[in-house]
């Protein structure tokens, strides 16, 4: 099985990306050697998943100081343009406000804040494989021996640059010959379901199922799946979890024919300032992502659109969450607050 | 306000269709005045919606007599070509085996059987109309008095030669002055909600609303819609209820927030040889309907797929059903036998 590397570091040189916009049907890596390249690729989601964000974030402020000079301005400079990529992308963010910190703790020698920013970008990409590994081994346990498994939305390599994160555990169970199939949803509007997990699922040698996201309540009803698992964009300290649009529908009609539903996460995913899901802003993303796909428009040009790209789980739903640290369990606050300090 | 005629019977000469594949983009009109033309545009859902099919069933008889005589081997041949087009579709059986039976009842002369069927055709397309109008006004007593109505699959004009069944009380509602909003979904695979039911919602001025999907839930649990309302392709004693592959999911979700879930479907519907949900068959669909649509295809080339046509609806989610007899109630079976031998 070959390995699925969204993002390879080339420390002193740049970085070459996977273009998820071509998945699945052409497979085409692109050298990117300079900042604006890089924003382009993040902002037409060549690159995309929070946690690849993140490194891709690293790497970009690396990929500055090697062509435009690491002063203080030259970073300030970088991060600007690199955060104005995905705005509401909190991975993104958190980790090119590191980097500077990480290249301004290194005094004020250019080329050492280089070097430095080219470590912290690749250690910080070593970190996500091994916390990918750790959730994949805690959700793997979570799910049901000789059952099969529905996902929502990619949240594998492509999304991590580790192994993934619901799709890494899934990824590990499979390995550990405790699952017999994997059922993807299409995932509406972007189709990151269909697109980009089916594709890692045959890559990794996954028995494979794609359905329309209308048909998994039928599948749940079925008894096809003994367990549904996601990932998860931010969860509150109730447990209340935030991630790709649909994913509370799952969880709901799960809950009607007693099949578990579990989360894949890493702790940076839990907002203990957010005591829970009332809290967690929604992003509204444009209408025109309704009604069509690509170049393919199918619904009335102009109509209103709701588009929400993201819908809260209440914690009630959810049987366990799975993050580096361990498996959470209800009522998440005290699960939260107990292993807060804990390390696995 | 224009009417939505999808299907007009020219007596003597044949029908003009609206060409539903060509809509939202476009709206052509086509004549028919041969069998061979009718069943393509059937097969290649020119023509499409379960009544409407029984009213192209019906006039395609005609049509055949008009212009290959009416002996009985030219009507069992006619017969036989028009319902192999979509053997799952029940109307369209059922119409063609009536209008043979009518033909048959004028006796041997040829010239008096083409008669008959055409004026049995342009009958059955007016009983629907009255039909339609009768199952709205009585969908639209259901629906809440100000408030906004989810919808799914299209179930309007398109589909019945009416003014539809749960688009029909919807319109109704609306034209009452008892409607705020009317939200659509998609309907994927065959996104006939973005494609049909919005188009006739913005010919008839009616506030609406396009959702992808995984969307609904969302909207649910946000408050913005005060009923879900649906069609039914088949209803069992005891309420259980097959429609489009996604409504169960809406049921299940409408209900854990106390919204009421409505279906509107003519009498016809209601299967009482089937006492409960798990004796009706589902269609399942080929696999190349999910992961991509028309000549777009987003989904990996020759991926498994879960495409079931239909879900069942159990009738403990279901809060009533608007037929053209009257509002039927929980417990279904009794509810159904109290009306059965009753007229508006």
């Amino acid at each position: 099985m070959q390995e699925i590397e969204p993002l390879r570091i080339t420390p002193g040189v740049g970085v070459d990306i996977l273009d998820q916009t071509l998945l699945p049907g052409e497979e085409r890596r692109v050298l990117i050697a300079d900042v604006p390249a890089l924003c382009e690729a993040i902002r037409s989601l060549r690159v995309r998943g929070a946690p690849l964000l993140g490194i891709a974030g690293a790497a970009g402020m690396a990929i500055g100081a090697q062509t435009r000079g690491a002063s203080d301005a030259a970073l300030a400079a970088a991060a600007a343009e690199l955060v104005a990529t995905r705005p509401t992308a909190v991975d993104l963010g958190t980790m090119v406000a590191r980097a500077v910190a990480a290249a301004r703790a290194e005094g004020p020698d250019e080329g050492r804040r280089a070097c430095a920013l080219w470590d912290f970008a690749a250690a910080f990409a070593a970190e996500r494989v091994e916390e990918d590994r750790t959730i994949g081994l805690a959700g793997a346990a979570l799910l049901p021996d000789g059952g099969a498994v529905l996902t929502h939305c990619n949240t594998g390599a492509l999304a991590t640059g580790g192994i993934g994160t619901a799709l890494g555990a899934i990824r590990t169970a499979w390995e550990q010959g405790r699952l017999t199939r994997c059922y993807a949803t299409e995932t509406r509007p972007l189709l990151q379901g269909a697109r980009l997990t089916m594709w890692e699922l045959q890559r990794l040698g996954i028995p494979a199922t794609l359905l329309p996201d209308t048909a998994a309540a039928s599948l749940i009803a079925s008894g096809r799946v003994q367990a549904v698992m996601t990932g998860a964009d931010r969860i509150a300290a109730n447990g209340d979890t935030a991630n790709k649009i649909g994913t509370y529908g799952l969880a709901a009609v799960a809950a009607r024919h007693g099949v578990p539903f579990f989360v894949a996460a890493p702790w940076t995913t839990i907002d203990t300032g957010c005591p829970d899901g009332t809290g967690i802003p929604i992003e509204f993303r444009a209408a025109d992502e309704v009604g069509g796909f690509g170049t393919s428009r199918w619904g009335p040009q102009g109509a209103d659109a709701y588009n929400p790209a993201f819908d809260v789980t209440p914690a009630e739903l959810i049987a366990a969450i799975a993050t580096e640290r361990g498996i959470l369990r209800r009522p998440y606050g005290e699960s939260i607050r107990a292993m807060s300090g804990q390390r696995l």
